[in-house]
């Protein structure tokens, strides 16, 4: 089953320490932005990643793809809008667009593949009531 | 031009500020042990980096995929290996395996693409001399 | 002159790649917290940092002293409180307290030194306008 | 009992991704290139932090002290030097001092101070056998 869900926004500030010497958050930061995104996301649909994982449902990544397209600087404000675009019992995937709403632009755009794991490092298929939770 | 240069190995330990709360090297850490690894091969072919820099050739990102397979825990001891598989008077394409010996296994797989930048954040075409420097 | 600021709260929440293996918050992270704090600190007196850097003064740390009383787990919300307690036309020292509310507790407190720097990275004496807006 | 212990030297290079806008590696990065430093030196006597952990031994941070002399560059060798300099069955203390040999500088120097606990949180008291490694 595919599905696409609604967007979320999460917002963030690029930090100093992002920064590199080319004056850029560096890319890898990026990645870091996506994750807060999507879990903001998840809790925005009613649980907390957290709470996922205290119930034994694990969510790594599988697979991350990003295209830069434009710096974002030292103190930025990003918008990062993310939604799920593919929604399995097994498998999820998030999309993501990172804007800079000062300067009209989006810096990147991307993805992120996720398995559901057990605690003890096990594939697992989730439940009809995650799925539906997900779906939002 | 497209060529495919010669593989080199770079080799790091997983630090424990890079671990996460599942024990696995958090995937944003990848990004940075890629970037190692291909800055040793600039290195290994011969100038840093950091002289590229200094002479107004900059590198930055323009896209990164990794696929994650299994996960690196703390301590490990990572063999990272990279090659250039696209190279033109404007861009620069990498490919990356990363592998842990001890555990017989591929834990990641990626590549990064880059563009030639100047100083004043600007595209930029290469030398004949640079091209044949990353020829190897 | 030293000098004691009003306190400012800054909020932030710990991350998924902020944790480790044990499952806290690792150390190094409340640096980066800290920094954000005494950021915002200087924006609520006025002027970002940001405006800061661009007009040539720069406010590298000089020394760093954190305890860490108790750990902080994921997606905890932190309130780092944070004020200026020396004030001099070439130095200035800022003191914190991270707490976390939903357990009642104090997770660590600290201190960061810091010279004021002009941009060719020599030490700098900031006029009384730059002391008036941080005396707030 | 208080002790000195042999000191060890960890070779760490400063990647791009620890660098700032300021070009310095960012003053967080030297929190973890002293745990790096301070693993290092317990491999050397003879059982890894890895091990210990295993066996239920943790080693979390109760305090972080850094004098920030010289800012370290990307790309650079640093020499991190680390020794015991107090040790009870209790607690645990090591000594940094950060070196770049190329410009014959001492960029930082700083401790960690640590308790022994075990793997459910609680203080732990090591053994003799425990002590007498670490006196080298």
């Amino acid at each position: 089953m595919t599905t696409t869900g609604k967007p979320f926004v999460h917002t963030t500030r690029v930090g100093y320490a992002d920064t590199d010497r080319m004056g850029f958050a560096h890319h890898s930061r990026f990645v870091v932005y996506l994750e807060a995104a999507r879990i903001e996301l998840l809790r925005s649909l009613g649980e907390s990643y957290r709470e996922w994982e205290d119930r034994g449902i694990l969510l790594p990544v599988t697979e991350v793809a990003i295209q830069y397209t434009k710096p974002a600087y030292y103190d930025d404000v990003l918008g990062i809008s993310v939604r799920i675009v593919e929604l399995t019992r097994i498998r999820l995937k998030f999309a993501y667009e990172v804007r800079c709403d000062a300067r009209e632009a989006i810096l990147a755009s991307g993805t992120t593949s996720h398995v559901f794991m057990n605690k003890d490092g096990r594939p697992a298929r989730v439940g009809e009531d995650v799925l539906a939770k997900l779906r939002g």
